[in-house]
């Protein structure tokens, strides 16, 4: 009974008009299973340096999250240095050090194989395939992020892993440029004919758009009077969607609607400070509480 | 019993991926009144050249909406040109003349001035009061829309004239430029001390959201298949928007919600054909059936 997430366990330097964080724990895994575990169990696969010490590992205690698949190795740690500027909606790359996770290669610890549900975050889609090959029980749901970088420069293997996923979830600009169609409506039925039968467009600050064989919904994002960092919006919202799903053990229409909500909320909590400062802290109340003030929000009383 | 408002009647030179258009009919009163005219009977105040005969303003025929203040002179009527690349987002403008608008002052017919609701489409602040002043009775309700060139190059004008409104309809960038701030929840704080109580927030594709003393809603684009050219997309849905809510007579949440539905169907079918060509000739049954797909997808049940 467990979500398996593979992505990055990683170190962020991050600069927003409003502060700065050296060193602040970021990745895909770790905004992923932060936020999914409050609603399933989680196992993670990635690989940190021996700069990873107990002081980063304590955020995953007492919560569950399975680390055996976590691979300490000698050197440093996966690491990203942005800033952004006012406008918050984009982060400007200022390094970009893979270190020891430029000879990652997923190894599944036996128990993993038979998880019930695979999330893949955004690595390379070489990487990403490997770690579908290693499942001996093919997974209820197959859940994959991809960027640009992949879609341009790893397209043969990206399309490979894709042939496998259910779900998709990307932003505009990475769904238009899998598909090369401008409008959502046509790139989902290209995103269909390579696998994936469920489509998420992350749109940031405008909220997210989901395409179904049922129908399309599109929900806002939850809006706050402040954004400090949105760095791990995106992981944190694949969370929340994805580990709702897995609790619910459903993926109609009414699930995926309500998932859409549950992540949303989780990530205007990550964006509220920096790196995972404020995703640690929050309560099941507070969660609870965000749920229902966006739920009567986006609520329209029949016409 | 009437909806008045002040904007332009144009021409326009529309370049799309999908096809151009030379000598369109075009301007903010043009598609707006297209639009509110489905809800509640609109004036217009405007002016149009000789180069504007029969064949032009067959368009308003057989539609509630009272031509009396659309005066005619010698000239050119104003003409815009303009071309879209394929995200459609953001028009180009090739060529603005402002011909007859140039020497353009409002002046409203004697019947015109007790209008019970006002709206100040997007021209010359200066303007927009002078229509303000004019009125003998103060409108239950005055929206207005305005762009950065006004924000940036005639603030105090846009000032005065905001003291007097209600309803403000703007995009993300003009709402951020005039308040200099990016947080849209702050933003709104500051668009009620300089007189709006309810701040529209226009946002293309991603739809729109809602800003209200009693709080805040947002909805996505109705979602489309194909978009031609989203020339009139924001004057259609202020049309749609303030039509529906002249007609309602409220102003509540739950009718601003319906009338932000409203607006939005009504902007999707612009945006479907060149031009007005597509908002000319929609069925009340086509409005229906899209409101109701429209609040079906954007419904969420209880969590």
């Amino acid at each position: 009974m467990s979500l398996l997430v593979v992505g990055s366990v990683a170190f962020d330097d991050l600069t927003t008009p409003f502060g700065r964080r050296e060193h602040a724990l970021g990745g895909s895994a770790t905004y992923f299973s932060l936020s999914a575990s409050r609603f399933h169990p989680v196992r993670i696969v990635a690989v940190v340096g021996d700069d990873f010490g107990p002081e980063q590992l304590r955020v995953f205690d007492h919560r569950p999250i399975d680390l055996k698949g976590l691979s300490k190795v000698k050197g440093l740690s996966f690491h990203w240095k942005g800033e952004y500027g006012y406008d918050l909606n984009e982060a400007k790359t200022l390094a970009t050090d893979l270190n020891v996770f430029a000879d990652f290669r997923p190894v599944l610890p036996a128990g993993y194989k038979e998880s019930e549900y695979l999330f893949l975050g955004n690595i390379d889609p070489v990487l990403q395939l490997e770690v579908v090959r290693q499942m001996t029980t093919r997974p209820k749901w197959i859940a994959l992020d991809t960027m640009n970088y992949w879609i341009r420069g790893a397209r043969p293997a990206l399309e490979a892993v894709l042939s496998e996923v259910d779900i998709l979830l990307v932003n505009d600009a990475e769904v238009r440029e899998l598909t090369q169609d401008n409008s959502l409506i046509k790139a989902y039925r290209k995103v269909q004919a390579m696998g994936p039968r469920i489509l998420v467009v992350k749109r940031g600050e405008y909220g997210v758009a989901i395409f179904t064989p049922e129908g399309i919904f599109a929900a806002p994002a939850y809006p706050l009077e402040d954004v400090f960092d949105p760095t791990g919006a995106g992981d944190t919202f694949a969370g929340g969607f994805l580990g709702y799903l897995a609790w619910m053990e459903r993926m109609d229409v009414t699930a995926l609607k309500h998932a859409t909500l549950v992540g949303s909320v989780m990530a205007s909590f990550t964006v509220e400070q920096f790196s995972t400062e404020r995703l640690e802290q929050i309560s099941q109340d507070e969660v609870r509480n965000r749920l229902s003030l966006f739920s009567d929000m986006i609520r329209v009383e029949d016409l």
